[in-house]
């Protein structure tokens, strides 16, 4: 191999490496905006904002898919080592996460506008605390994703955890105004899945922002988090 | 690099592409085993199978991560190209949708235990249908990867879809009873969520089966799966 051809590998190994992580920030940034749709769809029953949220899927899956595939490129044109390996292992898993959490948005819009009368805990104050939240541990991961910030990860186990507490006192709100008016009993149900599809999301934010931590310092998190000892906590 | 370090590193390279096969065997397994103890936990009541479907969750989540480090470990000491390559990288996806129905199938188990009353919907027609069809589909999905076999995607498609509309004739089954029986709601909206779970370990199921496809085949299936347009069907 002649020094020329050895450079203009050199040179197209990092140019991938750089459009990997391209295509996961545009991935991430495509996420946090279908959420942030989702949420606008839930708080204000904006029409235009549901339909972004649930368009945004399509784009999402794409991008999943050109990521394994330049994954995959990648690995077989080099033999990537240690943090640029990882990098990519991470690449893979935490397009698999954007990818769910783009699915629990697009799902949070349709539900919002299924509801045809307005569900007290639709604009609650637990339910904007919810939203909130969880769209800043979405943030915080995707800010991680983009600066291979291992630090960020304690901070969004932390908020997985106020998430989770949002989360179950939602869903004995929202019991309540079922068995209080059985009349809300379907919107109620809607409601139940949009919470629980938000604690999802920011369950998937946790994951991105371990396995960043995982790929900058080689060192796995302790596999559990610091909150209740199962994945189902009371009045889940 | 003499012949017989060669040998010997190719030899190893053989038998870590086994074990990986092995531990992704052993992860289909115990996750069937426990979707399968989780299901009785729902239909029987049973706090034995209840307990056996929740105490899986650790193994498979170890399991996960060692499929994780030896994928990495197997990437980085050489390069395997095309199918090999393709399989290993699908390990890695495979093993997160496995993670995933684990923790489905816990939440069951544990939901199944926390209804106090029997609810008319926990052993009802169409959640029996559910359980069995869910089952069945990921039983073909653990089988394809066993057996690297790309043809059982299309049947899992197929199964998947009339696993999406068991589960939305669950849905109205249970507003219905909710409706009916407001002193169900809360034993309802658990069955509610049980349903749901079993919902998402078939979808799940459905990926391993795509994903089986493309390591085999190294065409990926069409973005769009045989059923409805969006994620979120009527009644969902």
């Amino acid at each position: 191999m002649t020094g020329t051809e050895q450079r203009h590998i050199v040179k197209s190994y990092e140019q991938e490496l750089d459009q990997l992580r391209d295509l996961l920030a545009r991935m991430g940034g495509l996420v946090e905006a279908q959420t942030s749709h989702a949420v606008n769809a839930m708080l204000f029953r904006d029409a235009g904002d549901a339909a972004a949220a649930m368009e945004g899927d399509a784009a999402v899956d794409a991008l999943e898919r050109e990521i394994e595939q330049l994954a995959i490129r990648l690995l077989a044109l080099r033999s990537p080592l240690a943090q640029d390996l990882r990098g990519i292992v991470a690449a893979l898993k935490i397009s698999g996460d954007l990818e769910r959490i783009g699915d629990y948005a697009a799902n949070v819009a349709k539900r919002s506008m299924r509801i045809e009368a307005v569900n007290p805990a639709m604009a609650s104050g637990g339910m904007r605390s919810l939203a909130r939240l969880v769209q800043e541990s979405l943030k915080l991961a995707v800010d991680a994703v983009n600066n291979n910030d291992a630090s960020i990860a304690l901070e969004v186990w932390r908020a997985d955890r106020a998430v989770d507490d949002l989360y179950t006192a939602m869903f004995r709100e929202l019991i309540t105004y079922m068995m209080e008016d059985p009349r809300s009993i379907t919107a109620s149900t809607h409601m139940l899945f949009i919470a629980k599809n938000l604690e999802r999301i920011g369950d998937h934010a946790t994951n991105i922002a371990e396995r960043v931590h995982y790929a900058v310092t080689g060192d796995m998190l302790p596999a559990e988090r610091p909150r209740g000892q199962t994945p189902v906590r009371d009045g889940e």
